[in-house]
Protein backbone atom coordinates (compact mmCIF):
# COMPACT_ATOMS: atom_id res chain seq x y z
CA UNK A 1 0.00 0.00 0.00
CA UNK A 2 1.08 3.56 -1.02
CA UNK A 3 2.74 5.48 2.38
CA UNK A 4 0.41 8.77 1.67
CA UNK A 5 -0.48 10.29 5.48
CA UNK A 6 -3.78 8.81 6.42
CA UNK A 7 -6.18 11.23 8.30
CA UNK A 8 -9.03 9.86 10.40
CA UNK A 9 -11.68 12.88 10.74
CA UNK A 10 -14.24 11.08 14.21
CA UNK A 11 -17.34 13.59 13.51
CA UNK A 12 -19.13 13.74 17.02
CA UNK A 13 -21.43 16.45 16.63
CA UNK A 14 -24.32 14.70 18.27
CA UNK A 15 -26.46 15.48 21.35
CA UNK A 16 -27.29 12.61 21.93
CA UNK A 17 -31.26 13.80 21.82
CA UNK A 18 -32.55 10.43 20.87
CA UNK A 19 -30.77 8.34 24.27
CA UNK A 20 -33.24 10.02 27.19
CA UNK A 21 -29.92 11.24 28.72
CA UNK A 22 -28.41 14.05 29.34
CA UNK A 23 -24.59 12.80 28.21
CA UNK A 24 -24.13 12.98 24.48
CA UNK A 25 -23.49 9.38 23.21
CA UNK A 26 -19.88 9.79 22.26
CA UNK A 27 -19.21 10.17 25.93
CA UNK A 28 -21.50 7.52 27.48
CA UNK A 29 -18.71 5.10 29.09
CA UNK A 30 -19.06 1.04 27.59
CA UNK A 31 -16.48 -1.59 28.66
CA UNK A 32 -14.48 0.74 30.58
CA UNK A 33 -14.26 3.94 28.94
CA UNK A 34 -16.32 6.36 26.67
CA UNK A 35 -17.58 5.48 22.96
CA UNK A 36 -15.53 8.10 21.37
CA UNK A 37 -12.15 6.35 23.24
CA UNK A 38 -13.41 2.91 21.83
CA UNK A 39 -13.84 4.78 18.20
CA UNK A 40 -10.33 6.57 18.38
CA UNK A 41 -8.88 2.92 19.54
CA UNK A 42 -10.20 1.82 16.28
CA UNK A 43 -7.85 3.76 14.33
CA UNK A 44 -5.00 3.14 15.77
CA UNK A 45 -5.18 -0.52 15.89
CA UNK A 46 -5.33 0.23 12.72
CA UNK A 47 -1.95 2.23 11.90
CA UNK A 48 -0.53 4.34 14.94
CA UNK A 49 0.35 6.53 12.45
CA UNK A 50 -2.88 7.60 11.41
CA UNK A 51 -3.38 11.57 11.95
CA UNK A 52 -6.36 11.86 13.89
CA UNK A 53 -9.13 14.80 13.79
CA UNK A 54 -12.15 14.84 16.10
CA UNK A 55 -15.06 17.42 15.32
CA UNK A 56 -16.88 18.37 18.45
CA UNK A 57 -19.55 21.03 19.15
CA UNK A 58 -17.20 23.54 21.15
CA UNK A 59 -19.79 23.34 24.12
CA UNK A 60 -18.60 19.65 24.00
CA UNK A 61 -14.41 20.36 24.12
CA UNK A 62 -13.60 21.38 27.31
CA UNK A 63 -15.64 18.26 28.86
CA UNK A 64 -13.74 15.87 26.51
CA UNK A 65 -10.49 17.68 27.35
CA UNK A 66 -11.54 16.78 31.10
CA UNK A 67 -12.35 12.97 29.96
CA UNK A 68 -8.75 12.32 28.33
CA UNK A 69 -7.12 13.62 31.54
CA UNK A 70 -9.92 11.38 34.07
CA UNK A 71 -9.41 8.54 31.72
CA UNK A 72 -5.46 8.83 30.78
CA UNK A 73 -6.34 8.86 27.83
CA UNK A 74 -2.85 9.88 25.47
CA UNK A 75 -4.27 8.90 21.87
CA UNK A 76 -2.26 12.07 20.39
CA UNK A 77 -5.44 14.03 18.14
CA UNK A 78 -6.35 17.24 16.75
CA UNK A 79 -9.90 18.93 17.83
CA UNK A 80 -12.07 20.66 15.01
CA UNK A 81 -14.89 22.54 16.22
CA UNK A 82 -18.70 21.10 14.67
CA UNK A 83 -21.05 23.36 12.44
CA UNK A 84 -25.06 23.39 11.86
CA UNK A 85 -25.29 20.14 10.53
CA UNK A 86 -22.82 17.17 9.72
CA UNK A 87 -21.61 18.98 6.26
CA UNK A 88 -20.59 21.57 8.19
CA UNK A 89 -18.78 19.86 10.94
CA UNK A 90 -16.43 17.59 8.17
CA UNK A 91 -15.75 20.89 6.81
CA UNK A 92 -14.84 22.44 9.29
CA UNK A 93 -12.63 19.04 10.14
CA UNK A 94 -11.29 19.06 6.61
CA UNK A 95 -9.64 22.78 7.78
CA UNK A 96 -7.28 20.36 9.35
CA UNK A 97 -5.80 18.56 6.69
CA UNK A 98 -3.11 20.02 5.23
CA UNK A 99 -1.02 17.60 2.74
CA UNK A 100 -2.40 15.04 0.10
CA UNK A 101 -3.26 11.97 1.48
CA UNK A 102 -6.47 9.81 2.23
CA UNK A 103 -9.08 10.97 4.73
CA UNK A 104 -11.25 8.64 6.48
CA UNK A 105 -14.51 10.67 7.81
CA UNK A 106 -15.84 8.30 10.33
CA UNK A 107 -18.74 8.97 13.08
CA UNK A 108 -17.67 9.07 16.28
CA UNK A 109 -20.51 6.73 17.83
CA UNK A 110 -19.37 3.86 15.51
CA UNK A 111 -16.48 2.18 17.82
CA UNK A 112 -17.25 -0.86 16.58
CA UNK A 113 -15.22 -0.85 12.92
CA UNK A 114 -13.05 -4.11 12.67
CA UNK A 115 -9.04 -3.32 11.44
CA UNK A 116 -10.36 -5.26 8.65
CA UNK A 117 -12.97 -3.04 7.06
CA UNK A 118 -10.48 0.22 7.76
CA UNK A 119 -8.11 -1.35 6.05
CA UNK A 120 -9.86 -2.98 2.65
CA UNK A 121 -11.95 1.25 2.77
CA UNK A 122 -8.26 2.84 3.11
CA UNK A 123 -6.99 0.57 -0.20
CA UNK A 124 -10.04 0.68 -2.14
CA UNK A 125 -9.39 4.50 -1.61
CA UNK A 126 -5.85 4.51 -2.58
CA UNK A 127 -6.76 3.25 -5.90
CA UNK A 128 -10.37 4.38 -6.72
CA UNK A 129 -10.07 8.05 -4.44
CA UNK A 130 -13.57 7.00 -2.83
CA UNK A 131 -14.77 3.99 -1.00
CA UNK A 132 -16.94 3.24 1.61
CA UNK A 133 -18.25 0.28 3.54
CA UNK A 134 -21.80 -0.96 3.31
CA UNK A 135 -23.67 -3.95 4.11
CA UNK A 136 -26.77 -5.70 2.52
CA UNK A 137 -30.17 -5.74 4.03
CA UNK A 138 -31.38 -8.39 6.42
CA UNK A 139 -35.19 -7.48 6.79
CA UNK A 140 -37.62 -6.74 4.36
CA UNK A 141 -37.79 -3.30 3.21
CA UNK A 142 -40.90 -1.09 2.18
CA UNK A 143 -41.11 2.46 0.30
CA UNK A 144 -43.12 5.46 1.27
CA UNK A 145 -45.18 6.88 -1.58
CA UNK A 146 -48.30 9.09 -1.66
CA UNK A 147 -50.52 6.83 -0.82
CA UNK A 148 -49.07 4.35 1.59
CA UNK A 149 -45.99 2.02 1.54
CA UNK A 150 -45.02 -0.56 -0.89
CA UNK A 151 -42.80 -3.69 -0.51
CA UNK A 152 -39.65 -3.41 -2.32
CA UNK A 153 -36.88 -6.04 -2.94
CA UNK A 154 -34.38 -5.60 -0.80
CA UNK A 155 -31.78 -7.36 -3.06
CA UNK A 156 -31.48 -4.08 -4.51
CA UNK A 157 -30.41 -1.97 -1.88
CA UNK A 158 -27.61 -2.14 0.65
CA UNK A 159 -27.04 -0.12 3.87
CA UNK A 160 -24.15 2.17 4.03
CA UNK A 161 -21.92 2.72 6.84
CA UNK A 162 -18.49 4.51 7.87
CA UNK A 163 -15.29 5.32 7.63
CA UNK A 164 -16.03 6.71 3.84
CA UNK A 165 -12.71 6.88 2.74
CA UNK A 166 -11.55 9.18 0.03
CA UNK A 167 -8.28 10.92 -1.44
CA UNK A 168 -7.85 14.09 0.30
CA UNK A 169 -7.99 16.34 -3.16
CA UNK A 170 -10.93 14.55 -4.05
CA UNK A 171 -13.17 15.23 -1.15
CA UNK A 172 -11.86 18.70 -0.39
CA UNK A 173 -12.99 20.01 -3.71
CA UNK A 174 -16.34 18.32 -3.20
CA UNK A 175 -16.87 20.17 0.57
CA UNK A 176 -16.19 23.34 -1.56
CA UNK A 177 -19.73 23.68 -2.31
CA UNK A 178 -23.25 25.01 -0.09
CA UNK A 179 -25.08 22.79 1.83
CA UNK A 180 -27.23 20.93 -0.46
CA UNK A 181 -30.13 18.56 1.47
CA UNK A 182 -29.68 15.56 -0.80
CA UNK A 183 -26.61 15.35 1.14
CA UNK A 184 -27.08 12.30 3.09
CA UNK A 185 -23.10 11.32 3.82
CA UNK A 186 -20.08 11.90 2.59
CA UNK A 187 -20.09 9.87 -0.85
CA UNK A 188 -23.25 11.88 -1.33
CA UNK A 189 -21.18 14.95 -1.19
CA UNK A 190 -18.34 13.59 -3.27
CA UNK A 191 -20.72 11.58 -6.23
CA UNK A 192 -22.19 15.40 -5.91
CA UNK A 193 -18.98 16.52 -7.32
CA UNK A 194 -18.66 13.79 -10.02
CA UNK A 195 -16.96 11.09 -8.74
CA UNK A 196 -17.72 7.36 -8.27
CA UNK A 197 -17.69 5.71 -4.91
CA UNK A 198 -16.40 2.24 -4.69
CA UNK A 199 -18.42 -0.02 -2.28
CA UNK A 200 -16.39 -2.38 0.13
CA UNK A 201 -17.91 -5.18 1.92
CA UNK A 202 -18.20 -3.73 6.18
CA UNK A 203 -18.62 -5.09 9.32
CA UNK A 204 -22.35 -6.40 10.90
CA UNK A 205 -21.57 -4.83 14.10
CA UNK A 206 -20.18 -1.67 13.15
CA UNK A 207 -23.68 -0.08 14.54
CA UNK A 208 -24.47 3.54 15.17
CA UNK A 209 -24.97 4.45 18.93
CA UNK A 210 -28.62 5.91 18.50
CA UNK A 211 -30.31 4.01 21.48
CA UNK A 212 -29.84 2.48 25.08
CA UNK A 213 -30.11 -0.59 22.96
CA UNK A 214 -27.30 0.20 21.00
CA UNK A 215 -25.26 0.88 23.93
CA UNK A 216 -26.25 -2.77 24.86
CA UNK A 217 -24.85 -4.61 21.86
CA UNK A 218 -21.37 -1.95 21.89
CA UNK A 219 -21.24 -3.20 25.33
CA UNK A 220 -21.63 -7.22 24.74
CA UNK A 221 -19.05 -7.00 21.58
CA UNK A 222 -16.62 -5.34 23.05
CA UNK A 223 -16.74 -7.42 26.24
CA UNK A 224 -16.53 -10.28 23.54
CA UNK A 225 -13.45 -8.74 21.82
CA UNK A 226 -11.79 -8.49 25.49
CA UNK A 227 -12.68 -11.87 26.34
CA UNK A 228 -11.08 -13.49 23.26
CA UNK B 1 -60.46 -5.72 22.15
CA UNK B 2 -62.65 -8.48 20.36
CA UNK B 3 -62.16 -11.81 21.37
CA UNK B 4 -61.29 -13.65 18.24
CA UNK B 5 -59.31 -16.58 18.72
CA UNK B 6 -55.44 -15.36 17.94
CA UNK B 7 -53.08 -18.24 16.20
CA UNK B 8 -49.75 -17.63 16.37
CA UNK B 9 -47.49 -19.11 13.71
CA UNK B 10 -44.39 -19.34 14.05
CA UNK B 11 -41.79 -19.93 10.87
CA UNK B 12 -38.81 -21.90 11.52
CA UNK B 13 -38.03 -22.98 8.30
CA UNK B 14 -33.91 -21.98 8.33
CA UNK B 15 -31.17 -24.61 8.11
CA UNK B 16 -28.83 -21.22 10.16
CA UNK B 17 -26.50 -21.78 6.08
CA UNK B 18 -25.41 -18.49 7.52
CA UNK B 19 -24.14 -19.66 10.91
CA UNK B 20 -21.37 -21.30 9.87
CA UNK B 21 -22.68 -23.88 12.64
CA UNK B 22 -23.95 -27.19 12.19
CA UNK B 23 -26.92 -26.72 13.91
CA UNK B 24 -29.87 -24.64 12.75
CA UNK B 25 -29.87 -20.98 14.45
CA UNK B 26 -33.58 -21.65 16.09
CA UNK B 27 -32.06 -24.59 17.67
CA UNK B 28 -29.19 -22.58 19.58
CA UNK B 29 -29.17 -21.96 23.34
CA UNK B 30 -28.81 -18.57 24.28
CA UNK B 31 -29.77 -17.33 27.98
CA UNK B 32 -30.28 -20.91 29.50
CA UNK B 33 -33.01 -22.14 26.19
CA UNK B 34 -32.87 -22.79 22.54
CA UNK B 35 -34.13 -19.40 20.60
CA UNK B 36 -37.20 -20.97 19.75
CA UNK B 37 -38.74 -21.60 22.83
CA UNK B 38 -37.55 -18.03 23.39
CA UNK B 39 -39.88 -16.80 20.42
CA UNK B 40 -42.66 -18.92 21.76
CA UNK B 41 -42.60 -17.75 25.15
CA UNK B 42 -42.60 -14.18 23.86
CA UNK B 43 -46.39 -14.80 22.68
CA UNK B 44 -47.31 -16.60 25.56
CA UNK B 45 -46.47 -13.93 27.45
CA UNK B 46 -48.75 -11.46 25.77
CA UNK B 47 -51.66 -13.98 25.92
CA UNK B 48 -51.23 -17.43 27.23
CA UNK B 49 -54.42 -18.35 25.15
CA UNK B 50 -52.48 -17.88 21.89
CA UNK B 51 -53.03 -21.14 19.84
CA UNK B 52 -49.05 -21.81 18.63
CA UNK B 53 -48.49 -23.15 15.49
CA UNK B 54 -44.44 -24.19 14.55
CA UNK B 55 -43.42 -25.13 10.84
CA UNK B 56 -40.62 -27.10 11.31
CA UNK B 57 -38.85 -28.71 8.04
CA UNK B 58 -39.68 -32.30 8.37
CA UNK B 59 -35.97 -33.40 8.97
CA UNK B 60 -36.16 -31.52 12.57
CA UNK B 61 -38.74 -32.34 13.82
CA UNK B 62 -37.61 -35.21 16.34
CA UNK B 63 -34.75 -33.03 17.26
CA UNK B 64 -37.33 -30.45 18.34
CA UNK B 65 -39.32 -32.49 20.13
CA UNK B 66 -36.29 -33.78 21.99
CA UNK B 67 -34.90 -30.16 23.03
CA UNK B 68 -38.89 -30.07 24.85
CA UNK B 69 -38.02 -33.31 26.46
CA UNK B 70 -34.82 -31.77 27.70
CA UNK B 71 -35.79 -28.69 28.46
CA UNK B 72 -38.61 -29.65 30.34
CA UNK B 73 -40.52 -26.93 27.49
CA UNK B 74 -44.08 -27.25 28.15
CA UNK B 75 -45.89 -24.29 26.20
CA UNK B 76 -48.44 -26.56 24.12
CA UNK B 77 -48.12 -25.87 19.99
CA UNK B 78 -48.90 -27.99 17.09
CA UNK B 79 -46.15 -28.81 14.46
CA UNK B 80 -46.38 -28.30 10.65
CA UNK B 81 -43.99 -29.12 7.98
CA UNK B 82 -42.34 -26.45 6.14
CA UNK B 83 -42.02 -26.13 3.01
CA UNK B 84 -39.53 -25.39 -0.36
CA UNK B 85 -39.78 -21.78 0.37
CA UNK B 86 -40.72 -19.07 3.29
CA UNK B 87 -43.94 -19.32 1.20
CA UNK B 88 -44.60 -23.08 1.22
CA UNK B 89 -43.94 -22.93 4.99
CA UNK B 90 -46.47 -20.53 5.64
CA UNK B 91 -49.07 -22.29 3.63
CA UNK B 92 -48.56 -25.13 5.14
CA UNK B 93 -49.12 -23.73 8.59
CA UNK B 94 -52.36 -22.11 7.46
CA UNK B 95 -53.99 -25.37 6.93
CA UNK B 96 -53.56 -25.85 10.73
CA UNK B 97 -56.01 -22.61 11.28
CA UNK B 98 -59.88 -24.33 11.68
CA UNK B 99 -61.68 -21.39 12.50
CA UNK B 100 -62.36 -17.44 12.67
CA UNK B 101 -59.60 -15.43 13.92
CA UNK B 102 -56.32 -13.60 13.68
CA UNK B 103 -53.49 -14.91 12.37
CA UNK B 104 -49.69 -13.51 13.34
CA UNK B 105 -46.46 -15.12 11.56
CA UNK B 106 -43.53 -15.11 12.74
CA UNK B 107 -40.12 -15.70 12.24
CA UNK B 108 -38.78 -18.21 14.52
CA UNK B 109 -35.74 -16.49 14.64
CA UNK B 110 -36.85 -13.37 16.48
CA UNK B 111 -36.73 -13.67 20.29
CA UNK B 112 -36.69 -10.61 20.91
CA UNK B 113 -39.92 -9.37 20.26
CA UNK B 114 -42.10 -7.19 22.96
CA UNK B 115 -45.69 -7.79 24.29
CA UNK B 116 -45.82 -3.89 23.46
CA UNK B 117 -45.25 -4.86 19.57
CA UNK B 118 -47.07 -7.72 19.37
CA UNK B 119 -50.48 -6.50 21.29
CA UNK B 120 -49.97 -3.39 18.95
CA UNK B 121 -50.48 -5.73 15.72
CA UNK B 122 -53.16 -7.91 16.94
CA UNK B 123 -54.66 -4.60 17.80
CA UNK B 124 -54.29 -2.89 14.35
CA UNK B 125 -55.20 -6.16 12.53
CA UNK B 126 -58.56 -6.56 14.42
CA UNK B 127 -59.94 -3.45 13.05
CA UNK B 128 -57.84 -3.10 9.65
CA UNK B 129 -57.60 -6.91 9.00
CA UNK B 130 -54.05 -6.54 7.97
CA UNK B 131 -50.89 -5.23 9.95
CA UNK B 132 -46.97 -5.08 10.40
CA UNK B 133 -44.42 -3.93 12.26
CA UNK B 134 -41.72 -1.44 10.60
CA UNK B 135 -39.04 0.53 11.97
CA UNK B 136 -37.04 3.83 10.36
CA UNK B 137 -33.93 3.30 8.77
CA UNK B 138 -30.77 4.42 10.72
CA UNK B 139 -27.96 4.16 8.44
CA UNK B 140 -27.60 5.81 5.03
CA UNK B 141 -29.13 3.84 2.39
CA UNK B 142 -28.52 2.92 -1.73
CA UNK B 143 -30.17 1.75 -4.34
CA UNK B 144 -27.87 -0.87 -6.98
CA UNK B 145 -29.05 0.54 -10.47
CA UNK B 146 -27.60 -0.47 -14.06
CA UNK B 147 -24.24 1.56 -13.62
CA UNK B 148 -23.45 0.99 -10.41
CA UNK B 149 -25.28 2.23 -6.99
CA UNK B 150 -26.25 5.52 -5.96
CA UNK B 151 -27.60 7.36 -2.53
CA UNK B 152 -31.15 7.44 -1.73
CA UNK B 153 -33.45 9.10 0.66
CA UNK B 154 -33.73 7.12 4.06
CA UNK B 155 -36.27 8.59 5.18
CA UNK B 156 -38.62 7.63 2.14
CA UNK B 157 -38.24 3.54 3.37
CA UNK B 158 -38.52 1.25 6.28
CA UNK B 159 -37.68 -1.70 7.34
CA UNK B 160 -40.25 -4.14 7.91
CA UNK B 161 -40.18 -7.26 10.95
CA UNK B 162 -42.73 -9.69 12.20
CA UNK B 163 -45.54 -10.71 13.65
CA UNK B 164 -47.38 -9.94 10.51
CA UNK B 165 -51.04 -10.09 11.83
CA UNK B 166 -53.56 -10.96 9.65
CA UNK B 167 -57.80 -11.18 9.35
CA UNK B 168 -57.99 -15.69 9.23
CA UNK B 169 -60.15 -15.32 5.94
CA UNK B 170 -57.73 -12.27 4.63
CA UNK B 171 -54.64 -14.59 4.41
CA UNK B 172 -55.88 -17.70 4.09
CA UNK B 173 -57.38 -16.32 0.37
CA UNK B 174 -54.45 -14.40 0.35
CA UNK B 175 -52.05 -17.50 0.29
CA UNK B 176 -54.35 -19.16 -2.25
CA UNK B 177 -52.62 -18.81 -5.12
CA UNK B 178 -48.87 -19.78 -6.84
CA UNK B 179 -45.80 -19.10 -5.88
CA UNK B 180 -44.30 -15.87 -6.87
CA UNK B 181 -40.95 -14.28 -6.75
CA UNK B 182 -42.12 -11.04 -5.70
CA UNK B 183 -43.08 -12.52 -2.27
CA UNK B 184 -40.94 -10.81 0.09
CA UNK B 185 -42.83 -11.75 2.92
CA UNK B 186 -46.55 -12.43 4.35
CA UNK B 187 -47.73 -8.80 4.03
CA UNK B 188 -46.56 -8.64 0.27
CA UNK B 189 -48.89 -11.86 -0.15
CA UNK B 190 -51.25 -10.34 1.47
CA UNK B 191 -51.11 -6.80 -0.70
CA UNK B 192 -50.90 -9.11 -3.75
CA UNK B 193 -54.27 -10.41 -3.13
CA UNK B 194 -55.75 -6.39 -3.05
CA UNK B 195 -56.18 -5.88 0.72
CA UNK B 196 -53.73 -2.89 2.14
CA UNK B 197 -51.63 -3.33 5.01
CA UNK B 198 -51.41 -0.84 8.49
CA UNK B 199 -47.68 -0.34 9.70
CA UNK B 200 -47.19 -0.05 13.38
CA UNK B 201 -44.29 0.92 15.37
CA UNK B 202 -42.02 -2.11 15.53
CA UNK B 203 -39.29 -2.67 18.53
CA UNK B 204 -35.83 -2.09 17.06
CA UNK B 205 -34.30 -5.15 18.89
CA UNK B 206 -36.59 -7.27 17.63
CA UNK B 207 -33.85 -8.81 15.27
CA UNK B 208 -33.54 -11.80 12.93
CA UNK B 209 -31.23 -13.48 14.25
CA UNK B 210 -28.46 -14.84 11.66
CA UNK B 211 -24.87 -14.48 12.20
CA UNK B 212 -23.26 -15.40 15.02
CA UNK B 213 -22.79 -11.38 15.93
CA UNK B 214 -27.05 -11.74 16.35
CA UNK B 215 -26.86 -14.25 19.50
CA UNK B 216 -24.43 -12.66 20.75
CA UNK B 217 -26.71 -9.45 20.75
CA UNK B 218 -29.39 -11.81 22.03
CA UNK B 219 -28.34 -13.00 24.56
CA UNK B 220 -27.12 -9.61 26.16
CA UNK B 221 -30.86 -8.55 25.62
CA UNK B 222 -32.50 -11.99 27.24
CA UNK B 223 -29.80 -11.44 30.06
CA UNK B 224 -30.46 -7.70 30.55
CA UNK B 225 -34.28 -8.58 30.95
CA UNK B 226 -33.89 -10.90 33.48
CA UNK B 227 -31.89 -8.80 35.73
CA UNK B 228 -34.59 -6.43 35.48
Amino acid sequence: MNELPKYVLIVAGGRGLRMGEQLPKQFIPIAGKPVLMHTLDAFVRYDASVRLIVVLPESHQQYWQDLCREYNFSVPHQIATGGETRFHSVRNGLKLVNSSGLVAIHDGVRPLVTTDVIDACFRAAASDKAAIPVLPMIDSLREYNETGSMPVDRTRYCYVQTPQVFDSATVLSAYDVPFDECFTDDASVVEASGHPVTLVAGNRENIKITTPFDLLIAEAVLKGRTNI
